[in-house]
């Protein structure tokens, strides 16, 4: 079967800095959780896509009977999480990100401007989190949004500059990796709706 | 006060193509959208943005101690609505269309993936609509995706290529232009929430 991007587009596999310390599986957080989006999206489950990269376009030709080109532009810095989407009523925002650290995850990971989205979302009452994934250890986490605000309070306050890979299980819920999707991120969903942990509803 | 975009970049007002038709304000409706988007956002309001336009990369240059350049990309279709986010608990969804028709609102404005997605965020919950500007009449409206989908659909079966103005000022809701926000639509957002249109939640 061939795979298609829900805009048609063929998925191409990228090559990524990260291929070799995953390379049983080959393939990037960013690539799977695509991949998981799609399942849950053809299956009916939920619909969340990871937003596109904001380009600051300078430059474009548009040459006469053919598609306009970009010849300069300069990748920008995102002012919010990668992903977001609706499922069951609930309005759903998160992150991806990766580490090689075994024993735990640096905060410099994360942009103030990107918690303090979280923090936003939080507020509105949507369902915010990390998706973390340890890759040399192979465990993948949902871990909750009002987790790392906390976390990233106390190192602007002189704390640890990373939480320990024990408060991560200890306040996150670990995704185990299966066929379909292959990070069943929804799982970590339902626990955090129930735990009343990513945020309450507004009303 | 200068204004700045939430991920701050300075906001520097576009030519746009639509601008002589709008002389008195000079602005598109995206860029009054993005604008009421920001006034939401520090007011606390809501947190919706503008997703970024999906660019397809195939050249990159990376100089020596300055930033990366993209020398060649091109613009990709958007899988999409353009505009979502949270709100009171509720995911918001929609698209911005301008039309320079006084007395109907062509379908041909709407691609039918970006329809198909409004319908899988309705399933989902979310509330779902577009805001439809009429340039030359100066008026703008939030109409349900749940009607959209409808005349969609009505035209599929060889009904109407456009919805009669009439119909959107009975199906929808007409925003008064204002001077904060610009475009006030959480207003129809309130109203679709009363009156059920827009979609409800899932649990």
């Amino acid at each position: 079967m061939a795979l298609h991007y829900p805009n048609g587009q063929p998925f191409v596999r990228q090559p990524s800095a990260s291929t070799t310390n995953y390379a049983s599986r080959g393939m990037t957080l960013e690539e799977e959780l695509n991949l998981s989006n799609q399942y849950y999206l053809e299956a009916g489950l939920a619909v969340v896509h990871k937003k596109p990269t904001p380009i600051q376009i300078v430059k474009v030709d548009y040459p006469k009977r053919s598609q306009a080109v970009i010849k300069e532009a300069y990748f920008r810095t995102p002012s919010t999480t990668d992903y977001n989407g609706v499922y069951q009523g609930y309005y759903l925002d998160f992150d991806a990100k990766e580490t090689k650290n075994k024993t735990s995850f640096p905060l410099k990971n994360l942009h103030p401007h990107q918690v303090a989205h979280m923090q936003r979302c939080l507020d509105q009452g949507g369902i915010c989190f990390l998706v973390i994934r340890f890759v040399t250890l192979h465990r993948v986490f949902v871990f909750p949004a009002s987790n790392v605000i906390a976390w990233f309070q106390q190192q602007d306050q002189g704390g640890r500059k990373s939480i320990p890979l024990a408060d991560i299980e200890a306040q996150g819920f670990e995704l185990k990796p299966q066929l379909q999707p292959v990070i069943p991120y929804l799982t970590g969903v339902d626990w955090l709706i129930q735990t009343k942990v990513g945020g309450t509803r507004g009303n």
